[in-house]
């Protein structure tokens, strides 16, 4: 049965150059998926990056992620949640579908074991998928009236204290309501997506992707009655430094911005959804339970 | 300057019988309150219960709850949160407006403070006010194939422990998706307007009400990972009683059903929401704010 | 080698009777560690209610416990930590040491594994081991001047409210110091023991055993500044039922007792504790670590 | 009626210099102070910083803190709670008992008002008080066989990120005995004093001052099952740099610490304790009371 994907883009994870046998181990398995894809009538490109790294640069042709994504139909990611993120992440704009194959153990948005993938992909190529869309955020961070740093977040902005120095004072905002001063370590702003990570350790819920929301969770508060909050996504925020030393904001733990007191980090919706997909029949739960090892029958 | 509304229904907060104090005080104040809007032109008629226990009953035409959505254009609600929310609850399928006038301190709905309670309700009459919507569950306990229970909740659907038993166990599937079984004391399920109450205390975010979403909200949870998590409000969930004993189903902690194994607790968005009128310039962070004491300089 | 332990009482768990297939399983894996232990020099002991469901009333001198207390050296509980908390609060007031095979999963007391008892078992009977002592609770609920009830708690004693009931009002003084009114679900008091139990559920923090105090744990308070607190356990903690309906105290989950408005549970450490050995080397971490999956790579 | 104490000092809240106003108001306030005590027959000394920036100097006989713990009897420190444990801290060694007076608001070390600090003083002065003493944490920061830094700590050791890096990972072990790995943003050790500042903000529970124990506290663990866990304070708790970057520690965030990978951080209970004095009849639960403005009625 053929790909109803014409053109596909491979990505890879990026492996510490110098360590022969990764590198090896890579490339065989790039060229193992590449085969297959081919063998199903699939055009098949490879990351600039990925084709780098694994010395398959004559092996097939290669691609920058822009030109994956005006060029491609589909990328598969073949890594761990990170790789995922940071390509649906650069993708988003493109409107690009991706596939996460997962090397390790299986992650919140790369569901596929890398074991039996061809099992699990023919069927994908052939048209049988679940589609999913992830909302990202938008976020710029003004000073006076000029935006300093513009960023992208599939997961989260994080805002937070240097690490020799002691809490920070926000200021919120929201639509331009007055929200609160918050005093704490930091304030993360998540997706659906970023709600598993980083919030939930700071004590967040879980957002179901489908929910049109932000979840805003305080860092180690001052104030106990400081909760978590969600927001509708259509909200735009605005966060202001009022008080602190050595104060960061990051997005996705990727790019960085160092902060100075006035600085306003504005987010918002991003027009762009990056779009995932799952095998048919795949539930956001069934990933959930098994991440959380819910119904393991012991603590 | 004359209403714009020109039928206000005046709903009262039910007063413990032979309290005589407590009734003549309401009596003046629900006089006071009516004469304040016959003043501004409006036709005034008091809720039946709050006629009988005012011993108002001839002072004004008297109507019950479903006449009162059916023949007038506003309900001013005098009490506390409480009182509003299940004015709220009963009137949200006629689509008729409240506004909640709180006797104590402010609550999360109720936010017009009686002491200048005219100086307040004046422009709101005049047309100056923000209309705020507050969506609802409607529930439905199945026993085989038979609804043997029916319920609104503007606040939230729990589902709890008898006080002298162990833990209870859950099945929860949404829109058909198996999600978890759950250990627990009991599952909160809250609208955006209940985050605030029970399951704020049982470890949950807030829920800016313009969330189209629910919380869901494990009651001590046996499994850590068991984390509230928000869904969307266009789903269906469907909570199965699989084991536990004297468990009972309480809907804005007023109406209430006895489980038996094998029940259904099948939860689904209303059609209906109420309608909440508050002073122009509101913000629901005025309220969380001051409810919670964020910004008082001190714990 | 022989062992140190002159005489040595088996405890097993309570089957469910009727079921055929587990009464001979268990009855040949008492016979067994029994067999085991006879061919160490130890006499063995039967409690009364293991010899009698395992039918094993005619193979070897049956005992209750209490006589167990009096004429035994140690007991060898056999069965999962509901078993083990069980017979150490009933052996508690005689010093008696006990020992614990799981029959499951390793449990937080219970930590010898039924595959290779015997070679865990060996050296501890030849005397290498680990004693650990646990502190219990004595409570007695007061009525007036009445005590109306009395129990001895390894785990916890907790307050809470009836299945179809609101909050409950507690009045809590320690050693005669008023500390707070606090209006929640209920209010759990437990030992180190307990603070990985029900307590850790409602968000307590764990206690190492070692520390002398209880942990005290709100369940689903009103008020978000009701935090977990430790105090020390040589203190009086009086619990005064305030206010709620259907209130119950229970003990280990095990006995119970209905409340009325007024009672008060009078909590004191008791003078005794149970003495649980450990194959020498054991750490209560390596428990803690594998009960709680830390250190499993993932969440 | 004449002081039990002999020669009290006076210490004070350390201000910006420059600020005219509040330097003449501190020096007011201390004469007035120093005039009550000499009133009552003490020998009045002014330390060192504080003779400095109130430009008393030459009033009152000048003494460091060194020299108070020595010569005086008492220390009257006027400030705020971090006022008060500073100087704790620096006169544990000397057993000197320290009396807290409020500038603001009552803290939870310093619980006499400023308003009538004579009436509240003068029955302590008198011998009629409440002794009470709090634990210190001493720290050695090892690197390989050598102690780099050492630092006492009255409210707690913190190990954590820096600002723009991510989770710290550490191994923990108890008396030698490993504990765990913990990813985390990373750890707070508090004494009973310590847990409910920066401790409380990142989830732990309340030790009342007479636990034998420290408050382990993971800062936004990646791992749900990291709970706090009190630990007897007899214990040494190690704590060695596994993985992160720029990682600090600091202690009562003032002295700090700059860490590098296999750096370990040893904690243990300090000889000496510090030694407050409240007015008769006292209660650490009124301070608690006070604090979190526990049955005040409202959230």
């Amino acid at each position: 049965m053929n790909s109803t994907f014409r053109h596909v883009a491979l990505i890879g994870k990026y492996q510490t150059p110098g360590n022969r046998e990764a590198t090896a181990a890579s490339r065989s398995l790039m060229a193992d998926i590449a085969d297959f894809l081919q063998r199903r009538g699939c055009e098949v490109s490879l990351e600039h990056d990925t084709a780098h790294y694994t010395g398959l640069r004559d092996a097939y042709p290669v691609r920058t992620v822009q030109d994956i994504g005006r060029d491609c139909d589909l990328a598969l990611v073949v890594g761990g949640d990170g790789t995922m993120l940071g390509s649906g992440r650069q993708l988003a704009h493109t409107g690009l579908p991706l596939i996460g194959i997962n090397q390790g153990r299986v992650g919140f948005v790369t569901d596929i074991r890398l074991e039996n993938y061809q099992a699990t992909l023919a069927p994908m190529l052939a048209g049988e998928y679940t589609r999913e869309f992830r909302s990202l955020i938008q976020t710029c961070v003004m000073r006076g009236e000029e935006c300093v740093f513009e960023a992208l977040a599939l997961n989260d902005v994080v805002v937070n204290r240097g690490g020799t120095s002691g809490m920070v004072e926000l200021r919120i905002t929201i639509d331009g309501h007055f929200m609160a001063n918050q005093r704490a370590d930091g304030l993360i702003i998540a997706t659906p997506t970023g709600s598993t990570a980083y919030a939930m350790s700071a004590g967040g819920p879980i957002l179901h992707p489908s929910v049109a929301g932000w979840i805003m969770v305080p860092i180690a508060p001052h104030m106990l009655s400081n909760r978590p909050i969600v927001l509708p996504d259509s909200a735009v925020v605005e966060v202001t430094i009022v008080a602190g030393r050595d104060i960061a904001a990051n997005f996705d733990m990727q790019s960085l911005a160092s902060l100075q007191h006035g600085d306003r980090i504005v987010v918002r919706r991003s027009e762009h959804r990056s779009c995932f997909l799952h095998p048919q029949g795949w539930s956001y739960f069934d990933t959930l339970r098994q991440k959380l090892h819910w119904n393991e029958g012991g603590q």
